[in-house]
């Protein structure tokens, strides 16, 4: 029963160590690279290569590397027995695309005749694996609500597609620009690892009980998907459909935010728990989604301006900036893919960063066991 | 980057307060009652009610308790279908019980009309359902492995037998003896709860992304199966089984010991990150456990005796005390139940408190995420 001051949610408490990524008030940094330079010159293919194997793939490393995720690509055809079930027997509760993704993954750990190992190369065999997979099954969840075929569904795809570009063509049937393309896999470089955040903390406390990878990332998808983790992204983009609504009844942006200021309405995509002056990646994205919006004309524009004006009056007002989420949604939003997929798509990336964790937490395992502040009832008796 | 000493696994690190359990040297309190009191008096029932609802039940309230819970075991038939075919075509990899039970929690989220709410009332209404269908899970999975019928699948089992004893009723299609069902029933207490080891951390660090009930199960049951938490109960056993052989090849435990230190070989079922000076749960079950062996025959004994030969050995020769899984796996193994369902079985209690704390973190929710110290490589150019 131990009685001391303690950080709440663990606020600045080292947890452990990590040679993955550094996130810096100043920087946010992958195995030594910079994100505004990985962004720039890095595709997400080569940081997914820098981040489970530990360095930037030579040319003929990433092709190789591109190869065995391309032909891991196809899903099991019970994973996808499972999905079609969601929309039929399955939907009669209110399972969402995370719920949906989460249950395929954990499915895909029956199927892996290596997911009881947590030998070093087996996880890296793992990762690659889910790596190419989830896209799949994030396109083919997508095709199955919107009534549609399956894309290629034997190939998973087309191996010729990058990561990003594949995943838009399992989602629509449609190979995307080389524009949208090049937005997609900037989005997912800066979405593929973060230090300890909620998810990947989650996934190393799993695994450091010793259970499996496909465990630990299964665990990694559900907390992933609360609204103060990824599911920001959808939120954020849900709040703007919001404000936008309330424009087209004559209200103003200023009026909206000041009854959630008043009503102390809790506004996703802004602030971070690390980031004191912002996030570094906010901008990155927010840049390149704009261009794309002006590409498309004035509508798409006009989210852009909304999303600034909110970000302007949280600034002026609270003092608080936007993180990654919140042009996350408005960019996703212009490229017309569905809300309910923006947290999923954060996975397609993100499973790069939680393998590499989960690996380096098995590599040198230490039980992660935090002890409590126990503040319930004084001793009593069941009979008494 | 910062760069300070830390403790390795959060090891004595106040992650946080709890109502619910407080893990002493000298004591384990639930609720402000000690597990030797419950283990003598109270029955699992009781016990998931006070930690559910916080208070132990009245007669009535116990009574009306049990019919909620008895009324929700069935379980949906797409979980069913899943449990046949993780025998058929699911059956091409190496999952294990914990993978499927983990899925079928993560299915049900599917079927369930609450499964997006974290308010306080439906949590505690999925709690009640979640407690009421694992074991009926654990049941329908364990006679699908046997090649048997499903025991009153319309039903979920009997309705008037308490949850140990339907367990049992699900697993073999027999009504327990009174003797076993009671030792059923102080095992499932003494494994409901345990503050912030590493399962329910899991569960919370999920939670607090104000991601929903059914993931932070989810997460919990992929953290449980590790051998250094859960798993040690299978573990134990397994060991406990080599040592029988050793020893009808005319070898003895003491050199099978000797082998084992040589080695560094890891022994499951030993020590504890908090219990310093031994379990108290460890030596209630063993007591009632050694009871039942008694009960059966010598050769239930000689299991017992090879384990009290290991416990001295491993007290006298590394001053480490037995933790509840050593007895709990030569109690189960007593009882006939097959190695891996032990900790399926434990998930059938612990979701009692996984499903208190889940409730508690977002009851009074602070997003859990701590930071990491750096330790990778210095600054590099992607085109350097």
């Amino acid at each position: 029963m131990p009685d001391k001051p303690h950080a709440r949610g663990l606020e600045g408490v080292i947890a452990g160590e990590t040679a993955i990524c550094s996130v810096e008030q100043g920087a946010l940094i992958y195995r030594g690279y910079e994100i505004h330079d990985l962004a720039e010159h890095a595709t997400f293919e080569g940081v997914a290569h820098l981040l489970l194997h530990g360095e930037k793939p030579s040319d003929a490393q990433l092709k190789t590397f591109r190869e065995r995720v391309a032909a891991e690509r196809p899903v099991p055809a019970p994973v996808i027995d499972y999905l079609r079930a969601s929309k039929g027997p399955l939907a009669e509760g209110s399972a969402v695309p995370m719920d949906v993704l989460r249950t395929c993954v954990s499915i895909l750990a029956n199927l892996d005749a290596e997911s009881q190992s947590i030998d070093h190369d087996a996880n890296l065999r793992k990762a690659e694996r889910l790596l190419a997979k989830i896209p799949t099954i994030i396109g083919h969840m997508q095709r199955i609500i919107d009534g549609k075929d399956l894309v290629e569904p034997e190939r998973g795809g087309d191996p010729a597609l990058s990561h990003a570009a594949n995943l838009m063509y399992l989602m629509t049937g449609e190979k995307p620009s080389p524009e949208a393309e090049k937005v997609m896999d900037v989005s997912l470089i800066l979405y593929a690892e973060h230090d300890y955040n909620a998810s990947t903390f989650a996934s190393r406390v799993i695994a450091g009980t010793l259970s499996d990878m496909h465990g630990a990332v299964t665990g990694a998808i559900a907390a992933l998907k609360g609204p103060l983790h990824g599911g920001a992204n959808e939120a954020a983009m849900e709040m703007l459909k919001e404000i936008r609504e309330h424009l087209d009844k004559g209200g103003t942006v200023r009026d909206f935010m000041d009854n959630a200021f008043a009503t102390k309405r809790k506004l996703m995509g802004f602030g971070h728990r690390v980031y004191k002056n912002g996030d570094h990646r906010a901008p990155i994205l927010h840049k390149l989604g704009r261009k794309m919006a002006e590409a498309k004309g004035a509508d798409a524009v006009k989210w852009f301006e909304i999303g600034e004006e909110v970000q302007q009056i949280m600034l002026k007002d609270k003092q608080i900036h936007p993180n990654v989420d919140f042009p996350c949604g408005l960019t996703y939003y212009t490229m017309g893919i569905p809300v309910p997929q923006y947290t999923p798509i954060f996975v397609a990336s993100r499973i790069t960063g939680w393998a590499a964790h989960i690996i380096e937490q098995h590599d040198n395992n230490r039980l992660i066991r935090p002890i409590a502040q126990y503040t319930g009832p004084g001793p009593r008796q069941w009979n008494g």
